[in-house]
């Protein structure tokens, strides 16, 4: 039988500041990133997310950033590797500590923002936070852009890589997520985006933008919680999934 | 044989900004507070202290604090319960991340500046932190102001406490501390601490700034690093208390 | 002809977390609140505020608050006399800045939150910010708690006062509000609090918790926007009191 | 009679962290560039040194920065011209204000480390800062790397532009700085720095590492006073430029 992980960020609060809506979210997916502070999350906020998570028996990852909270961890950096490297490992020992006391414990690392996109194909700031997982826990398992150079640079360093896919972006042929900066960089239509997903976890491909078919890895998709409309997607995913048999589950057995 | 265990705060440079001579003080002490990042302590320069204390042998402690880097953890504030909870735990996590890092491992948590003053005789804000180190790792030690009323607090939890003496501040005559807004608050002369260490360790005793002896409780004493004097004294403190045949050492066996 | 200013508290947001309904209170308002940067607010979210109020012809105020961006600046803080001085030119100083970028000017300075709180009844911290004021601009008018120590501390030293109301606060019988931790701290009927405010402009009287009149002095009468039931609450007092043909203007001539 | 500025960075401590010898430079430049408190400088602080600059008769700038604390604004970032331009506006105006307070006034603007840098030949962050400064105040000139684009950027936009040369860096033989990278990139020797300045301010060149000869335009000259040895050399290069007859006199009449 077909089994998926969906993930989704959470705990992305911050003080007086809401940010999306994380009790709908926990119904619909199986993994939940939660913030660590450095770009969204305050820790009696993170707090409050992990212990929903852990009501509800989704399993947690750490959503790492660079340390910019009024850019939401969006805006490129060049941290040294030491910087990364203890960043991280600061962040994941946070989280670490915060889902000890809700009950739960951290189980993979999923880069956000710009350091996600930065690692995907930049080698140097991949190593710093690879280095970081295996000076902390080398079976804590990476989160990462499914087909990106960071998937077979972790993979050679003894760390487990779950794959993950967009469900409402779209690819280019060469398996890279087509820039927000063009019109068509983001799929709005519920149904598309839903059959597009079952065709990925059927036959391995996904369309790409030029028309042609690739090929993706993927052991998680990752859907948005930001506004109601991201939820209706993601309830429409999880129900046509499900419908067609495929089961939903985080990939830690 | 008497034995005492040394402790001094290390790691509180920021970024660009050192403090302090944390190599000095690391031959000096046996018990190393390292800051956590919300009063002072950056992730890479947290790392590069927590590995000279790990290559030396020197025990670390989580030197939580109030998230006020500007004020250096130095201004009172009111943290809910349920922020310097998750603070609390959100610092020690981090540090344990780091710590594992570096080879070492937080063997105990020293509050900083004013949340170690008002945790002192506040029992709300003790009660946060010390259920913050029950929800983390019950076994983890807490260092406190010896006599102070959370002493019996934390061990009233469950918590073992380690009492400390401040070498260079002179006490009141109800065994706390003399307020720095005094001018007789702190002690300079290096003959005269070491002198006062030595009868506290022998006899228990210590004479108050109106000469009356007080009994203080004491496992551990705390010396400061942060100027050359400082380190003199220290240095004078831990040469004269070996040479009265009381062993240095950590307090964690 | 009696003359109010309705003012409410804008620019709030941060980064990319939004915070209440600018455009909305923009519309019933006649003197907007800017945060500043320390408990809320980035300087390209401001600007925008600025810009917004600028474009309907609202007058502009310094919402200047602790440092403390997590805690919303609604935390208690003790900072030193020359720290909250220098604090409060900084935010006013930046807030000039945007003004003037924004085609506007900061017309007065209203504190914000826990700062606002202590300095009605603490003249340390009331003294601090009344020499900035003076420092920067001696003209600029502090906007105040009605009946505070604050109001007469500051006119002896040559500011003007504005004195405020909270349309939706109980009083007490001392003319201070009723605490936020009591149960009937907040009137959320608005016909109630626009009959409390038309009384309040008549006869100068309102109605304490205990059932007594007291006398206010009231320049502006403050609203909130951060829920819509608060927009809708303004919105009704703006409607009833232009009804009963008071004129809603700055007091700024 | 040839008269040159002397600049140097001040203002940079941050809380409990001193940096630099504010008072020593003081005594020997005729500009500050002063910290506005995003990549370093606490609001306390800077007016200090803003008192201490102004109580010396040495003009002051806005040393304006990346929103980047712990990075000490040396890390690249790539802020939204958004952001940018409302971050400079907001950090001159916070200087302002506080220079209005120690009874002087912000009479020139001048980027900091990544931001300069990058400034200096991206043409989209410096027109940000440019905007910046044209809404604020367009008679308020701008200090920048001499020969590099910004410079007829800034010029064309109406802006005065104060060209610097950097007394300790080595030039490529195109007029960029010899990066930090490279072993040569930094002079040591003051005789030799005060030698080079010397014969561009009489002939109007430097010899580059390559042994060329170029022309630099020079209003300013850079110097440091972060280590004692900086210290020097900026007393031997006032003292040489003194003795061979040419004015240190800050560039505003």
């Amino acid at each position: 039988m077909t089994m998926i992980d969906l993930n989704s960020d959470l705990g992305e609060s911050f003080g007086p500041w809401p940010m999306g809506d994380d009790d709908a979210m926990l119904a619909l997916v199986t993994s939940a990133n939660i913030a660590c502070g450095f770009h969204a999350g305050d820790p009696a906020g993170i707090l409050r997310s992990l212990r929903s998570a852990a009501e509800r028996g989704v399993i947690v990852g750490a959503h790492i950033g660079y340390r910019d909270l009024v850019g939401f961890g969006r805006r490129n950096m060049e941290p040294s590797d030491a910087e990364l490297f203890a960043d991280s490992i600061y962040q994941i020992g946070a989280l670490q500590g915060l889902a000890k006391a809700a009950g739960t414990r951290v189980a993979y690392v999923k880069p956000h923002g710009a350091l996600y996109n930065t690692m995907a194909h930049d080698a140097r700031q991949a190593a710093a936070v690879i280095a970081a997982i295996k000076a902390l826990d080398p079976a804590l398992p990476l989160m990462a852009l499914s087909n990106a150079p960071v998937v077979a640079q972790a993979r050679a360093q003894g760390i487990t890589v779950i794959c993950e896919t967009f469900a409402d972006r779209a690819y280019m042929a060469d398996g890279s997520l087509v820039s927000r900066s063009r019109p068509d960089a983001v799929i709005h239509d519920p149904k598309e985006i839903a059959g597009r997903m079952l065709r990925l976890l059927r036959e391995g491909l996904i369309t790409a933008v030029d028309g042609t078919d690739i090929r993706l890895e993927a052991q998680s998709i990752c859907v948005h919680g930001d506004t109601p409309a991201a939820v209706a997607i993601a309830r429409r995913l999880r129900a046509d999934l499900t419908e067609a048999g495929i089961k939903l589950a985080s990939f830690i057995r």
